[in-house]
């Protein structure tokens, strides 16, 4: 190593090189390296450094390796570069009496979680400053369709109680029974407590299924469009997605072998019943295939299953984890779509040596959840209200699907497709001619009414999500009159 | 590249290479190229695959990259190797009736999260099975020192609303305004409801600041010893960990300056007050240099402010955030070590681009927390209950600490060390005569009681965290006479 030769000793010099084998990334290594030389003294400050390309044939390493370590030093006021000179250590370092704040923003860039689409973060805003827009954007049930009453009826009756059996890491232990028996009877899904875990909406179960289950790097198929805030949170947790696309029959599961083969495909996601945001039911011979492909592949399949119980037909569809063989299914489920978003109950079923993971993992997030709106769910569920408010939820939202598809044939015309949702809360709508999302969002806004742009769930441009189950069902007319006349004007625009 | 030199058409051979400035990690980059050509038909099934050594060679990487990539393609099944002999391309893979669940115990395996410690898991589950255990371990209140029939009298006069305002990112409304003047009045903080976060509790703020403000690699400086679902939550967020030593004075800063410089210290963790494990204080003078040396450095600070209203003395200590210089500090509280855990209320105070940023990561966790819970924690703070509740609160804990030291001193005579804490829920406690943790533990278990040993908390052997506020007040000398017997025979057993 810069010896020339036995016997010849001129100088021994040994090129200190990054460890490839250590876990602290090699660009830390070098910065840690050269912030060691600088405090040596071997730059001073106001010296100048090594240009990039040097260092990286010195260190053996890429040029952008080197280019990382130079933008962590200089982030921490180490070294300094201007425009067209070199960089060079910091003059002021020295300095004792300089006392400024965090570079906070820089903070704020750091982490795994991608920021969420603007486009939701515009809607959220334009909603939130203006209450008179009528809102077929927010995903979820008005707030006369979810069971305030019987809710307020319970509490006043609930005792909060802290007992030690209460604290269980998987959940408050009666609302795990209740769960049971409830999948039993409403879906026909065999869980016992102990494979069910109670997590903050179905949200948190799939950020923990991605956090604990999946490493970075891995693969995974998703429907394609899929729910938005899932696709974000894939892509935070460093893995491929590979797509399957969603048909009006729902997801077609003929490509699975194909991409499992190519990607070694870890997981699948699907939401099979009135999937979010197409609103399509999948095919009983489609979930065979899925189930048959999954099982030899022996790819676990996440089912996300919000809305079968919304179904409008009086027999809800099976999930796939009812199937006999349905041994590859983890199955994720929340009351939010069907009673209160508000109360923040979600659920996963799964083996228990999953479970227990997840739970474990858990702990280091949040440490659980609060008993309370554990235990008002549970004495909701086994109440007599819940049959009811479930009947008045289906009959509510028939009332405002018809409503809105209705307004959409009246005065979208021949603008529109789409095929009537059979459950669920959204209408997934085609707009036939050409249009810009952002442009007809900003339209939309401008004239009062809020929708979410399917681009959001990884679509093509052109399609809109519709909930219709969010305004009021007096509003739902007036707000796809003002959708009317913001697609004409979006497309007017365009032709312009 | 292979040519041999221009003009000799021999074979123009293009070795494949990993592209080492692609997201997708090399080994993956391998086990794709080796799946390609395996399905290519290039390896055919029960062919034997190349050395690792000869890959890494052609290649251009480590041998561990080629075991990675290997070790992938051996987990989905591609590939076969059985002891002494060559790896091979699975002869099964082909066959298509073959179906059998996924392998959930390697699922189980993955992900970002560490395990947390087994003397943790051991510990619940032994509390979990025995309840007659007397438990120092659970670091909590006991559940007559919440205020249970308060929160009672609340929930029952509590109006679950779901308004669309309620809904906020940042959490309840009123809950952030309560706790604005709530910090005002108790802790000296100027914090408006904008620059507050509700969390689930403080270790959703802990997890929110390592998740979203810090980057894999990034080193950071902890307090020795510290909180343990800190620690391993650190690790699992892949931080390099620097260690700040605890002394009877609180944590001492001359430290700082040098570890910054050495590695680069993103972020200081501290809890001044009343420190978990060690119940220690931490002074005015270190306060001072605390803050002075993080503001030279533009260091931010995350004071985890969990005990300071427990004081025993009526001037409960200052939080650094109440510091007018405090601009580099980012606040975290909780109500569950002063109330009640089972709200699983906690807050951070951060400037807002701190606040958005960490909001909007937060949606891809759980979209939030539920309001009920805040409802009721708004109300508990701005009600007449607060006061009475904090002072009932404290004289217990001062009657329980004082049994405590008292029981230690009488039955356990010079075989422990402490200091008498001056606030909060523990005492921290040097066993004199050398022993081991696990068989201490263990020993004492047996015997009946529970604590949790002080390498948890990553101090050297022979320490205990004794959480005295835990078990009942009558249960104290008790358990104090079980715990001297288990010292006793681990000590004896050591010598033997
Ligand atoms: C398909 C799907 N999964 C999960 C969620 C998360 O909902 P929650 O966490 O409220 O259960 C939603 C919400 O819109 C959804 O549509
Ligand atoms: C120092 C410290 N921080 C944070 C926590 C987390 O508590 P919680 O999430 O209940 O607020 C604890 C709990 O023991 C703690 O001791």
């Amino acid at each position: 190593m810069g010896q020339k030769g036995p016997g010849l000793v001129k100088q021994v010099f040994i090129v200190w090189k990054p460890d490839r084998r250590s876990p602290t990334p090699i660009y830390l290594q070098i910065a840690d390296r050269l912030q060691h030389l600088i405090n040596q003294g071997e730059y001073s400050p106001g010296s100048p450094l090594p240009s990039e390309r040097k260092l990286a044939e010195l260190y053996g390493v890429n040029r952008s390796t080197i280019v990382q370590a130079y933008t962590e030093l200089r982030a921490h006021g180490f070294i300094e570069s201007r425009p067209g000179s070199k960089t060079r250590v910091s003059l002021h370092r020295g300095r004792k009496d300089q006392t400024l704040p965090p570079e906070w923003h820089r903070y704020a860039e750091n982490g795994i979680f991608l920021p969420n689409t603007p486009f939701l973060r515009h809607i959220r805003e334009a909603l939130a400053q203006n209450p008179s827009i009528i809102d077929f954007a927010s995903g979820k049930l008005s707030l006369n369709l979810s069971p305030v009453q019987e809710i307020n009826e319970i509490m006043r009756n609930c005792i909060y109680q802290p007992e030690p059996e209460n604290d269980s890491i998987l959940g408050f232990p009666p609302l795990r029974r209740a769960l049971s028996a409830f999948l039993r009877k409403y879906r026909g899904i065999d869980a016992s407590p102990d494979s069910i875990l109670i997590t903050s909406g179905s949200q948190q179960a799939l950020y923990l299924i991605t956090q604990c289950l999946l490493s970075p790097g891995d693969a995974v198929a998703v429907e394609s469009p899929s729910y938005a805030l899932s696709l974000s949170m894939f892509q935070s947790a460093g893995l491929r997605m590979y797509r399957l696309p969603v048909d009006e029959h729902g997801v077609r599961p003929e490509g699975l072998r194909t991409l499992q083969k190519k990607y070694r495909i870890q997981m699948l996601f699907v939401n099979p019943n009135f999937q979010n945001p197409t609103g399509t039911l999948l095919q009983q011979e489609r979930k065979r295939l899925l189930l048959e492909t999954a099982g030899k592949l022996r790819l676990p399949i996440v089912e996300d299953d919000q809305f079968s119980l919304t179904a409008y037909d009086i027999n809800s569809p099976a999930p796939l984890k009812a199937e006999s063989d349905a041994v590859n299914t983890l199955y994720i489920g929340s009351f939010s779509k069907i009673a209160a978003s508000g109360l923040r109950i979600g659920w996963i079923v799964a083996p228990s040596s999953v479970i227990k993971r997840l739970a474990d993992a858990r702990r280091q997030m949040d440490l659980g959840f609060s008993v309370i709106p554990q235990q008002i769910a549970a004495e909701f569920m086994e109440s007599r209200y819940f049959d009811p408010h479930m009947d008045k939820l289906r009959q509510e939202l028939i009332r405002k699907r018809d409503k809105a598809a209705e307004a959409l044939r009246k005065h979208l015309g021949d603008l529109v497709e789409f095929t009537v949702p059979q459950g669920g809360l959204h209408l997934w709508c085609k707009i036939v001619p050409e249009v810009t999302d952002s442009r007809l969002l900003d339209e939309a806004l401008r004239q009062g009414v809020a929708f979410v742009p399917g681009s959001v769930y990884g679509a093509e441009a052109g399609y809109m999500r519709l909930t219709y189950a969010r305004p009021g069902a007096y509003d739902i007319e007036p707000g796809i009159i003002r959708l009317a006349s913001a697609v004409r004007n979006a497309v007017t625009y365009k032709k312009i």
